[in-house]
């Protein structure tokens, strides 16, 4: 007789809650237990969640708790417990696990004496090609971030210049990265979204791309606005950047920022379905070869086009396909961004964002918003 | 020759996350591994987050990036040969990975010919007894939710209760969980906070502890407000919760508020240093048994007092000590919940949670906030 296997997946980190989420309609804050068998699908919860998951799964998942398979919650070994009753309400004797899972309970597992193997393919490829309704969530996290952008260019560009410093001034005070950024988080909460690390970064901060920002912002410089909401409804991400500079941008400075909008243009220009995602990694590289901007490590940073140009975005900020030697091929019903960008300490960082969404010809923008460097 | 041996920790999930940040002061929102040996630490970033991390780590760790390492950075096998070089670099031959390793990679590891095994102990049980720095910084977060809280009761307290239909009206229009929610968010963003999944949960919805609660509020039931923001900044976290009601509250409902004050109080009277964890749930427990508030199923629904007592709090929302069964002891230093609380379908919810850092003589609040159930 043929061993019946399912595959569980346990809430916790990013990629196997997201999943879950995507396979079941469910998610907490608190640990879950997934399973998925050949016809069914399983989702352990905490009783106080079961009310909630029957309402928000799916109607081919089924919900129960510690109490429906017969456990009393012991503590010891009680996620093996629990596991172990989950397969035998599932009728399977082999399991198989994310390769997120985590290894502690994958031996105590193996110690109970249950079959358990790690699935080596992604657990739900199927996430790369979205449907009208995640297209239309991911849409809705967009145009927060595009309403986000907008107040904070606008805040930026009505911010007054000291002449003496340079400092861009508000109401008398300075204006910094974080005034900036709370106006972003607000902006998003109107649109029921929330942002995390977004990015505000002046001048030599935003030649690290990871770099919140902090401190006074000056006019002059290139300022990097990189806003990624998640709906708090969906779950669904939206992703944007824009650099903009209040006043007049130094010569190099704007050869630096047309140079990225330009690599961004010709990036785009080539995305359509069949492919290969490379190719748009490699038509942003060489706008910037054309034009003398190299990457290499000068007094030991890395400088240039440091990071891959685009990703995908879903349930993840970052899930597939990659956009930069991934060697995937584009398909329609694929979100993902677009965003090269140059970064070279003491003259400044620029980076342009687009989430796209690659349609049958070609691709469009989920949330259009305007490319516009120079505030003055 | 004895082999010396590593511990291995990956970011993403969260608590492995918040270790790594507790032990190097490091943290990002992109992928980097940590290893910590005998006498050092390390720390493997992108190349894009070295400069960041040499800012954020502390003295003791050494920053690295894969081309320090002499990789290229291929794509197969990447993770396993960065940690290969990181393990020459560091002069060990043996790796331990904590339990929420993955799976996957810790497979991978083994068919590298690496040595490999599972660290069975909490990888940071020093995390549960904070100093005098961080007990600051949950209070600074603990008063961004005080503060966020002020601002949710007094928007509840302002509403116009519809003499028809008892719902709660603010300027002509119906006043919902999500502006309640709304307002705690940007309040939150006022003290560089940012507040997730935080629960506005009216009437029968705040009897599923997990519900985060949407549509109209109404005069005269339980309205549960539980706020958990983490700081942008320090990534520590604060947690509180009332419960109010707009107007006069039914006797019933009176009675159950009344009784998890009680239990909130009896609860708090216990903690001390050396007294058992298990005692502070007790007690709680003992004024719903004396005031004949049951905890059982009824009609499949899980009622009474359904959850913990409380949980510690610090670079996570939930972590040591544990309030409920965990037999652990209590010490200076432990920053912890106590939050009891009732649900009964039908009548309503009721929970109050403060958070308290435990002193060498007794207790304290780490940010009063007013206790009031009726807003009339």
């Amino acid at each position: 007789m043929k061993k019946l296997t399912g595959l569980i997946l346990l809430s916790g980190s990013a990629p196997s809650t997201a999943n879950i989420r995507y396979l079941s309609g469910f998610t907490a804050p608190d640990p879950f237990i997934f399973l998925q068998t050949k016809n069914k699908k399983y989702l352990l919860v905490s009783a106080m969640e079961k009310g909630r998951g029957e309402k928000q799964c799916t109607p081919d998942t089924k919900v129960l708790t510690a109490g429906d398979l017969g456990l009393k919650g012991k503590k010891d070994g009680k996620r093996v417990s629990q596991i172990k009753a989950l397969m035998e309400k599932a009728g399977i004797r082999k399991l198989q696990v994310d390769a997120d899972f985590p290894t502690g309970l994958y031996f105590e597992l193996e110690k109970a004496g249950i079959p358990v193997s790690v699935y080596r393919k992604p657990v739900c490829p199927e996430r790369k090609v979205k449907n009208k309704g995640e297209i239309a969530r991911i849409r809705e996290s967009q145009q927060a971030a595009v309403a986000a952008m907008k107040a904070a260019i606008g805040l930026i560009a009505s911010a007054e210049i000291d002449p003496e410093t340079s400092a861009l001034l508000i109401g008398g005070g300075k204006l910094t990265s974080e005034t900036v950024r709370q106006l972003i988080h607000k902006t998003l909460i109107e649109y029921n979204c929330a942002g995390f690390e977004t990015i505000v970064a002046g001048g030599d901060q935003g030649t690290d791309p990871h770099e919140r920002g902090s401190g006074p912002l000056f006019a002059g410089q290139s300022i990097i606005l990189d806003i990624f909401p998640r709906s708090e409804k969906s779950g669904y991400w939206g992703d944007i950047t824009r650099t903009v500079c209040r006043g007049k941008a130094p010569a190099d400075l704007k050869k630096l920022y047309n140079a990225v909008k330009a690599a961004q243009s010709a990036a785009l220009q080539t995305v359509q379905p069949g492919i290969c995602a490379d190719e748009v990694h490699n038509a942003a590289k060489a706008v910037f070869a054309e034009r003398g901007f190299e990457t290499k490590v000068e007094n030991g940073a890395h400088v240039g086009f440091i990071h891959g140009t685009g990703h995908g975005v879903g349930l993840d900020i970052h899930e597939g396909p990659r956009v930069s030697v991934s060697g995937e091929i584009l398909e329609p019903g694929n979100v993902i961004t677009v965003e090269p960008g140059l970064y070279y300490p003491g003259l400044g960082g620029v980076r342009i964002e687009d989430t796209i969404v690659v349609t049958e010809t070609g691709w469009r923008y989920l949330a259009p918003c305007e490319k516009k460097f120079e505030l003055l």
